[in-house]
């Protein structure tokens, strides 16, 4: 059989086990997961046997040491992805949520309901622990899902998989709710682009270059998780030593991080006075400034601090390492027009004791979240309250920054009528 | 220039306009859509004359009178085009609204509040009332917008997009709010659609072929108004009386529309009763029955109506015409499952007296508008409430069923803090 008539198949089985799961009571799900992340254990031994032939591959194809940490399970990393499923079983259920309801004056009753999406793909490169967690919030969502995870960590996503299905099985589970695109072949990516006829949403999680792939190739909804170029600006009138906390935690806490700090902006008045706060704490965080011409001729004392000239490409790099640009604005709008020309509308943060400034920034930086006097890190589903992510959107349609449960549904229009006909 | 840097000054126009336009508050949006209306009537003469001259060149090259119809303006058309404008600016605004807000432990507040969605492309056909219909509603959502409008009309489309920027700048509309693109050259279109760093969000309205050409390019998020293969079922608990009535209405009342039923699923068990009531009821509003065999065999007189023997194509197809298409089923469960896998997830009915089948049928049939004894021609902006439709989406993703002003909008997270860091 061919690739092509397999996925077809596949997409086919996840249409009918949707129609089925959407039926499926909270409790019922609740139950199948926390068998999921039970199996997960149990099969402690074969998952972690199948990632270090992952292990083994990657070390023979010589990948990064980031990149096979990010591979590696052990005990513990797989009694933490269990635990993630089980988080998953104790949020609240989003489906069957009345969203509003109202009459009309001819007796029609309307209810707007949440629904699952249907059959979500997720397409996904190196780490394992994406099988699981995007597994359970598609599963606890209603969703049917379709896998297809890179090569880097096939054995793994194979018997996590497996586990996972067989212990939803074991407790319930309608066939096909959850199923692995057996193969790494890339042209299965293309493929699945092209089912719009069963596959309802695409959420590729990875590198900008698999992202752009789905997104050229998709012919269905994709929801993208692109880069952070995020920025904080320190208003005239800023607390100094609040923005300088801000900035450190911002891009040090987790430079890897999407919603890491990349850019400040400070405001010309204060930025004489910030510098000899700002540089020791860089210095200190290890971080590296690349400075504009004009922030550069007002250093007079590096304090220990790593300083660079700014490039103009590195006002929309996204560094993800200890980088931070830097350069000097002459008002908040000026800021503004920066950071909605070179931002990707994630995390920007101004830092201001003055109101009516704070709001102007908030109504007019076009992100997804606009933070006042508070770290950019915040951008994230625990953070929010929201328990589990399946990421950060950078779409700004059906889901925009943290995605989490009630961004997997939809909703349907129930009318109950007696008999109403349209005049 | 090219074709191309046109479009992309185009587009990077739209965008500055959106931002300066997502502030502007909702009096002053009123006040200019009451001027674009004004500027449409004043226009009369030129709009007229435009209009006349696409109507020549649909003669010349001989387009369907239906087709000519949809061009045709006259003083009256006009008018009503205007008076669907100022409806809009009655409608309330969605931009602004909180949609939820709540505090965390760390004190942290965050709020999620609807946006403009930013720059919304339309590419259509025909119609010249598009213009300024969509025009109007995304506008009033906040949108900057670019129209690409069909061969056809675009005379029309000139007159009336020069009428309406003209009206909405003298009344303070931010400049580039509203551009249509000046050639109906079909490379715009893809041109368009690889925009996607200008434009969040392109709706197609036309036929079949436009949207397939749109979904097959098109970089960001397309809503789609597809086909309406809508069903209605007629349960062994049904009022038949009341079966007959939607029956008719469902499909004669505007078979052009897509809410208009396509096929009628009869149970076994009353197929012999309706059949007397159901076949003069066609015969007088000049239906069409496609009856599957077991249908046909239990026809004994035929009441004047024209019968036809169904073949599956039937079960597919979206007629637009005086044709419905017939079968009868065993159970609930088999019209479910008809409908999910021939249904387009439009709007589908049951009639039933029986409040538990009513209800299995709505939560298991995965189409935007499920109605329980009640036409599916109410699937519409205007019979919800909503005042005026964008049109009714076939896609689940961000609006789904009548979209109307808030679908035309997204959402941000303002977070206010006291200088949070996340540890």
């Amino acid at each position: 059989m061919s690739l092509e008539s397999d996925l077809l198949q596949m997409g086919a089985r996840a249409r009918t086990a949707a129609l089925a799961l959407a039926l499926v009571p909270a409790s019922q799900k609740n139950a199948i997961l926390l068998a999921m992340a039970e199996e997960l254990v149990a099969r402690e031994t074969a998952i972690l046997a199948a990632n270090a032939l992952d292990m083994e591959a990657a070390a023979a194809n010589g990948l990064t040491s980031a990149i096979q940490d990010r591979l590696f399970l052990d005990s513990k990393r797989l009694r933490a992805m269990a635990d993630g499923v089980r988080q998953v079983a104790s949020l609240p259920d989003p489906v069957g949520e009345v969203l509003s309801s109202w009459s009309r004056p001819n007796g029609l009753r309307i209810e707007k309901k949440r629904v699952p999406i249907g059959v979500i793909g997720i397409i996904y490169e190196a780490r394992p622990n994406v099988t699981s967690d995007a597994a359970a919030l598609c599963f606890k969502s209603g969703n049917a899902t379709i896998l297809r995870g890179g090569k880097e960590s096939v054995h793994s996503n194979v018997a996590i998989a497996d586990a996972l299905a067989a212990g939803g099985e074991r407790a319930g589970m309608p066939p096909d709710c959850l199923q692995l695109v057996p193969t790494t072949d890339r042209e299965a990516v293309r493929l699945l682009c092209g089912m719009n006829q069963y596959l309802d949403l695409i959420i590729p999680r990875g590198g900008k270059g698999l992202i752009e792939t789905v997104v050229s190739l998709a012919r269905m909804p994709v929801i993208k998780h692109y880069d952070g170029v995020c920025h904080l600006y320190v208003d005239a009138a800023a607390d100094l030593d609040m923005a300088v906390r801000l900035i450190v935690n911002g891009k040090a806490q987790k430079p890897s991080a999407c919603n890491s700090l990349e850019t400040a902006l400070i405001h010309e008045s204060v930025a004489q006075a910030l510098l000899p706060k700002l540089l020791p704490a860089l210095a200190a965080a290890s971080v590296t400034l690349r400075a504009s011409p004009d922030l550069l001729a007002l250093i007079t004392d590096p304090a220990g601090a790593t300083i660079e000239p700014a490039t103009p490409a590195d006002w929309d790099t996204e560094y993800l390492d200890l980088i931070l640009a830097a350069k000097t604005v002459g008002s908040v709008d000026e800021a503004i027009d920066h950071i909605n020309q070179h931002g990707s509308k994630h995390s920007d943060v101004i830092v201001t004791e003055d109101a009516p400034r704070a709001e102007h920034f908030l109504a007019s930086v076009d992100s997804a979240c606009c933070f006042w006097n508070a770290s950019s890190r915040f951008n994230d589903g625990e953070e929010f309250g929201f328990g589990a992510e399946i990421g950060i959107s950078t779409d700004k349609l059906h889901a925009r920054g943290p995605m989490a449960l009630p961004e997997l549904t939809s909703y349907k229009y129930l009318i109950r009528g007696q008999g109403q006909i349209r005049g």
